[in-house]
């Protein structure tokens, strides 16, 4: 597949997860509410999906919820919640660079006479906690931050936006979309005050369709889908068991290499980001960086598998040609919106201008990225770049 | 794994099935919504097995809506055009004997302020038209009537209830649960008059955790899960491009072998009953047949994999373990509901009494199970039977 960057909008699944997929598929078949053997091996290896997954972030199994993505995570986690506590009152709070399934499940949740607060974030793509206290209202019932943005890989300050909620409200319900952020970073609910955290498992090296939501044994929250009454009547339909016992093989597998496979990841970066500064090309912007800080202190308070790029007056589409022509593929803003043209919400939010907007390619790495690959992509960017220009200008 | 004669509740995928998931796992793994290549590759992928399906259907590619399942499917077929119609009425249609995931989506609608008719059936299991035609009012906006019944194999004259409501009222939608017909029966959405259909991945040797609703193109409906837009915004949420694909290839596979497969589904599900009634014993009853009628004409008016045997004294929980110590793998009731105690709602319905209640085994056979299959199966019955008697008799 060449150079593949886009793994913020999917990875390559492992290769021992693909085997237990197909496994489960064709020899452990069973469905976990049959009465038979089959059937209780199939609960099994669910359960002990749950466990393992449960260990990565230190919570309980009970407390893993399958659902078929992050999408529907998400949903499950706003709008399950809304419903089941708008007697507390009707105010939500969010940010303004949430990835579409926390926007647009706020917009309807905003038709069914919720009431939404959108935070601003700043040049770096964070929150301040300022402007979250002065959004707590008494009708505040829950407040949604994502942990990672998908586009720039800015990382919002989750464990003291956790500390502020609960010392404001201890009743007030912190969900965080981890879709970005799990298996890229320790993530610790209980001591960071989170009560709901979305997954999911194709951008983990798992199985697409299938997450799953973390969810605090103490709060109220109300199903989406009905049926069966499987996963304790929180989300009917037969699970998946193929895609779960995956994802939690590819969960287990990411974290026990982590401390490894996070410091090579940085290590990528700050040698993609040097390898920009020093590229000799002018007119370059590196987005979603602490305050533009280049150093390796200042990276690590970054995602370590993004970099979002704009070069000036290069056309984001024209650049992503480009570079799939060299064998390099990567997104021009993120996949979930790319396909829509109007400019990227993030971005907007961030106050980045019309030539950030219109020439930004994000460069996404996974644990099967390479040094050769990022060296052999910053030798495309300085040819064709320094080619593209030329020809821009005349 | 045995004999396994628990199709209704999941499938053995088939091999070339896992083959195809496996490979767009770990290759052809871009994200549909990509801009490069590998997501082209993803969303031609995703057409492809569109139109494999709208082919066994007779519809339309762009009529047919992934989603994580049967239960998804009848979720946002309910739900979806209840909210997206409920301007012209709040007045639904059901039946008595359909799967949890209608009956509780409905129960669920009336909380919401739909009132919802349940249609009685008779002792085979089936819906009068007279009753439809009774139920229907100015306010009915939508009708959903189960193609078969997951619990004892009936078929409902679906039709027939097609041409009535469209001859009442044109748009009242019509929505068909088919997850235990489809790949076993010939079904045309537009010769039936069917706007909405459900269809779920594993029930038909494919993936667990994908499913599609065909949607009749002219008929109003609103996603209930909101995100990125995929699928014309109806169904937010990276497709699961494998699991669609190996859904799509496991459809062609049955539909492709249909005739040869049903004739021999039929003659296994007829020397099946031909065993159990020369079997010797007494007291066994058939559930589902139509008129309790036995010759091929009438078991081919019902699902050719499924046979509701009710065994009166031995309790289902006794015979399902009894058999399974035999190697033989079967349900008590159906699977979806199997973790609950209470008496199977179908059989209730159907007016089945307390000893018939208790003593309901199910077997479902698909295209892997063979005459060495039931023939072993019916000499298992038949010895354990017996000796089950007499101890209990005793």
């Amino acid at each position: 597949m060449g150079i593949y960057l886009d793994n913020s909008a999917t990875t390559r699944a492992f290769d021992e997860v693909a085997a237990i997929v197909s496994k489960k598929m064709t020899e452990e078949y069973g469905n976990p509410s049959s009465m038979h053997e089959c059937g209780f091996e199939a609960e099994k290896a669910v359960k002990a999906a749950a466990e393992t997954i449960a260990s990565t972030l230190k919570v309980n199994a009970k407390e893993i919820l399958f659902t078929s993505g992050g999408t529907e995570s998400d949903n499950l986690a706003l709008i399950g919640c809304a419903f089941a506590n708008k007697r507390k009152g009707m105010h939500l709070i969010t940010t303004s660079v949430e990835h579409p399934a926390i926007l647009n499940t706020m917009h309807y949740l905003e038709e069914q006479g919720f009431s939404v607060t959108y935070l601003p974030v700043d040049a770096s793509g964070r929150i301040s906690l300022e402007d979250l206290e002065k959004a707590i209202t008494p009708e505040t019932i829950l407040v949604s931050i994502m942990h990672t943005n998908n586009e720039v890989g800015s990382r919002m300050p989750i464990a003291e936006a956790g500390a502020l909620i609960k010392k404001i409200d201890k009743d007030i319900i912190f969900h965080v979309d981890a879709v970005q952020g799990y298996g890229k970073d320790i993530i610790r609910p209980k001591k960071m005050n989170i009560d709901l955290l979305s997954v999911s498992g194709h951008k983990i090296h798992g199985p697409k369709g299938v997450g799953f939501l973390y969810i605090n044994e103490k709060i109220k929250i109300k199903p989406i889908i009905f049926g069966g009454g499987q996963q304790e009547g929180l989300r009917s339909g037969t699970e998946n068991v193929p895609g779960i016992a995956g994802m939690a093989l590819a969960a287990k597998m990411l974290y026990d290499k982590y401390d490894e496979d996070i410091d090579r990841l940085y290590s990528l970066k700050k040698r993609f980001i040097d390898g920009i500064l020093f590229s000799g090309l002018e007119d370059l912007r590196l987005n979603g960086l602490v305050d533009n800080k280049t150093d390796m202190e200042s990276i690590k308070m970054t995602a370590p598998h993004i970099v979002s790029l704009s070069i000036i007056g290069v056309r984001s589409e024209v650049m992503l040609h480009t570079l799939e022509d060299e064998g390099i593929y990567v997104s021009a803003g993120s996949a979930c919106s790319s396909h829509k043209p109007q400019p990227s919400a993030t971005l907007t939010a961030m106050g980045i201008d019309k030539a950030g907007l219109e020439s930004t390619i994000r460069f996404s790495f996974s644990v099967f990225t390479t040094e050769a690959d990022i060296d052999r992509t910053l030798e495309a960017i300085k040819s064709r770049v320094t080619v593209l220009r030329k020809y821009i200008r005349h």
